[in-house]
């Protein structure tokens, strides 16, 4: 191997610290960093016309079925405003929980750039059902309210809960009786694989749903969501559509490459695995310590905790992490691909003190 | 060094194969891939909260003045819409070159994603002027024409030619004297520095520039455009159009550091020189060719040319290169930072050794 | 007077029925047809120009204060949608009661055509409060949430309940301690103001509300609402807003002259105070009628009852009305200026003979 | 018949003035206002549920064919507006010619309110031609170019020129062959059929034409336009874009009743005509004079003239008119149905004197 190459950038911060705000503060998966460089070199077609691209759609179609095409696209909000346009017309509305990515916080992307009306749904655990969706599925035909015209899920939900493929099918069919196309926010959807132990398939495509917006960057990528198509008779057009919206890379091969090197062995489900596994282990970890309430069930890679405020307030000295709720005082501790044991044995051990102290 | 990981991602394309057709069909520059590398590892805040994107502001400062603030996006499109957003209320239009990418290359985005009207004007080698200018600078006040409030000009232009740093002063003292702003597309002005041989300075933020689209991508970035503010009392609020727009990064260092290897030394300039030297390579030995005539002035990295269409279309059998106009069968041939005098060399063989069979 | 000129248009309907499903089946005033042939005849200025939009401004002023400024648009979600674009920038949203007409009843229009994020609030009785705002009132800063810059409230409300002057001046106080402006969607003003015994800008211009959506057409106009700012420091541009959202009328005298009509006296007034006086009569003609109840105040020209569904459904074949909730069957009675006490009486006859046959 | 009842508003202009700056100068015929006479009175159904607006759908399918249906709105941009975005999705762009009012008096409302990219063509006349229409129709299937999926034209055109039925039949079958559909701006449509001498829907419906704005205020309504759909396979669900486009009255009777006047009988035909035929007088009368020259075609209602700057300016003040062209002087006249054989011969001898006096 050749030495790398000087370089005029430095190093501004100290790769051995680590925290548990969020997986998206974590860096690149080194087998990502290697695949960049095996697309590197030479000229390639541009804006997503190149020989990685046309690869990729092999790689998402051993994981999602033979009719599924896959177009990458730069960020989550991206792909998930690219992915609900194609779901409706520009009278159209989506039924999401109140809790959803797309609702709380991308700025009001949905509406702004797409003009797409939201229509929530308060939730107890982040997650939809046939009943809770019925609460804004109404009115079709009347052209004073907003036509809901399809549902959005997130997967594992911004609550760190999941999704059986037996509620996803539940969620499609009673979508699809009303008329109604499904979107999967899968952000994380590889933590809700690991952690169901199924094919990704199994709670996507054969779960009836009709468009996903499939994460890597959360799951080790430098950069990269793709919009994947499963049902491509009722979802059309996505290549003007991530056009439109800003949302095509001109250097597409490299978005293309990490997908590749995620998706074609196993690195998605390792990276995933091992996240969820060291939450369970901070879970784990924490129930063990009096006055510290884990207030949400575990089954993903977030862990939501009650601790008095003064104590999260200490340790934010030490890790970073974020108060999910600033009334009641929840934290929200991520664990990420890079996530070690020993973080998560440190962390405990600082919470375990800081509350001894309290 | 340690040795690069395994990776399941496959090399797919011959790295040695290179051609004309767009400085985006080039890969990413050694430097710049070393530079991930160092922002790699441990936790950095997500979203533009990290060090190396603070680190940034100085090195644009640098080049830019002490006002500049620069916000990095994912790519062209966004670049400029978002920039554009700032400039404009919500019944603004800009005012633009008919041959402007804002106006043809971007699926409508202005429109469609910032509701933003186009004044075009044709102009003869894609510049404008004063004078042009005025041909749609009118009717303020009158609530019936969308009102001309911004002027987007592109440096180095979609035809390869060169605003002087006296030309964009007049253009911007023209439109401030009618209450309009300046942006300037500057997916390449590198290679407008380069070619004007002035800091990037003299022709953008001393020549009275508004807000700027600075390209990175097309001179070596993996991925990356910034917009750049020079002038922060009239264009505010760029972060919330840049979330809104869906151009924020979650792991925004590796945009940063990007851009940071770029900047700091001399790449930049090193690359867009380079490429400004083998389009001029390319011209000079084409010029030799009977039959083959360039059409407009290589004042950048582009060569425009007119033969024999049966010619370049054998040519285009070993190098990849476009039309620019199928109807005249006028081609447009890019260098790039990667192009090397082989090629160019090569390449003008091909093109003489095409002709003579014609 | 001349005898009214042949037409071809044939009577369709029996002007005698009446009925209480809104006061937009009401027709038009006879005195403000009597207004529309005042502005007839010769040529005015078109698109607003015309001397009876000049004159109206010191009409409005009259009831609004000296800075006010009406901007007259065709219909409510028109002036809603007009009014809320120039509280907001691109990225701006607006908090609002969860029952809200812009919410619930313009297909989404705010989000549609202005890309305007709603923030919305569970209330008892269609009102927000300041404690109820600040469900919503915070994120101001971050990016990542579309910023709460406006609260907007509706005057009577669509549930037929009132503000006091003193209660809007609490949230306008509020709203503009945490830099959000204030609208009032006035559809139902003048209902409010008859109700509530005070002069309009008791409760509007003098209790801080920033722009105001007046209506006319639910008190008697043929068709005509106007945007009236009541800041002009914080609310500009209406003109460009109006038109740009196609809400400006070619032939606006005749817009203009019936609001003329409706305000230059006390025409207004009586057509709200007879309304209201209908409601209330109508309430306690059915309060005592076993088996119905009447489940919210009656505070304006509106009536909520609940009763057996299949006695409504009778009832529904003599006189349109509608369930308000198809769930708990509540249903909506409205009064028009137009009803009359017999209307009243013969109605509540009617519902006390169908409940005594349940 | 009963007297006029009292009103509170006053008489602030002088019936007795005409001018000739636009048909929209004009007021109501005496046949509209006593048809909005005729449906007043009780309660009808809101939003477009009424009689009039029932029976209005026969009385547009003797006009254009049995597959018409009709869409009344406010004004022309809300026509245009609402019909083009029914013609194309959200990536979708539109071929105009330059010239067209969708482009240049509509404060950029198809783009800021329906995304709509324009993409443009200079015209000798105001009108399009297949050949002209491929200066902008290419690119399908490129997703860097908004999609040219639709062709709009006005008839008569802005410049008072008209298409034959033959003209319109050739851009249809055009466009149709590349998959564009077919939009007409039809604001005055009545005075093409008067100066064509054929029915509405031969130069229409029979030409191919896919949907269309059919002009009312213009001709005498007080205010009302419609969408006349006249292919319902490929044009669909107008009444959600018109409700989300804030274009539903509610007290819609009164705007489909105007048209009833003005379509079941002759009524349109007759003040086209008229004005047509006041259009000609004028052309007529002007041609006498020395050093004015009419230079467009006078085939509607429109005298276009270019005499000296200081004349027309003399004129103005006698008479309303506007210069169309501030740089060249040309001025615009134009006839409405209310404009009398006295209006004309008094302008053309004050052009007259005023000539002899420069």
């Amino acid at each position: 191997m050749t030495p790398a190459p000087a370089t005029d950038a430095v190093r501004h911060h100290d790769p051995a610290v680590r925290g548990f705000a969020s997986d998206n503060y974590a860096g690149v998966h080194p087998e990502i960093l290697a695949a960049i460089a095996v697309a590197n070199g030479g000229h390639q077609v541009a804006y997503g016309e190149d020989d990685y691209t046309a690869h990729l759609q092999g790689v998402f179609r051993k994981h999602f079925g033979d009719k599924a095409e896959a177009f990458p696209v730069f960020n989550g909000t991206g792909a998930n405003v690219v992915a609900l346009q194609a779901l409706l017309p520009r009278w159209g509305a989506v039924i999401a929980a109140q809790s959803a990515h797309i609702n709380v916080d991308e700025c009001g992307a949905p509406e702004k750039i797409a003009g797409i009306k939201l229509l929530t749904v308060p939730t107890p655990d982040g997650k939809l059902t046939p009943e809770l969706i019925d609460q804004q599925a109404w009115g079709w035909g009347d052209e004073h309210r907003a036509q809901p015209l399809a549902v959005s899920i997130t997967q594992s939900t911004e609550l760190g809960t999941l999704y059986t493929a037996d509620e996803i099918k539940a969620i499609s069919d009673h979508a699809h009786q009303h008329g109604m196309l499904v979107h999967v926010d899968g952000s994380r959807l590889a933590n809700a694989a690991a952690s169901l132990g199924l094919p990704l398939r199994a709670f996507t495509t054969d779960a009836g749903v009709d468009v996903l917006s499939f994460g890597g960057t959360k799951n080790g990528l430098l950069l990269g969501e793709a919009v994947v198509v499963l049902n491509p008779e009722r979802v059309r057009d996505i290549k003007f559509l991530r056009k439109m919206s800003m949302q095509l890379a001109s250097k597409m091969r490299f978005v293309s490459v990490q997908f590749e090197a995620l998706l074609a062995g196993d690195l998605w489900l390792r990276n995933a695995s091992h996240a969820n596994a060291m939450a369970r282990r901070l879970e784990a970890a924490v129930r063990g310590i009096d006055g510290v309430t884990v207030v949400r069930p575990v089954q993903a890679n977030a862990v939501f905790a009650l601790l008095p405020r003064e104590v999260s307030e200490r340790l934010q000295k030490q890790y970073r992490f974020y108060f999910w709720d600033e009334h009641t005082g929840e934290v929200r501790w991520m664990a990420a691909f890079d996530t070690t044991e020993a973080d998560i044995d440190a962390f405990a051990a600082a919470i375990a003190e800081e509350m001894a102290r309290s």
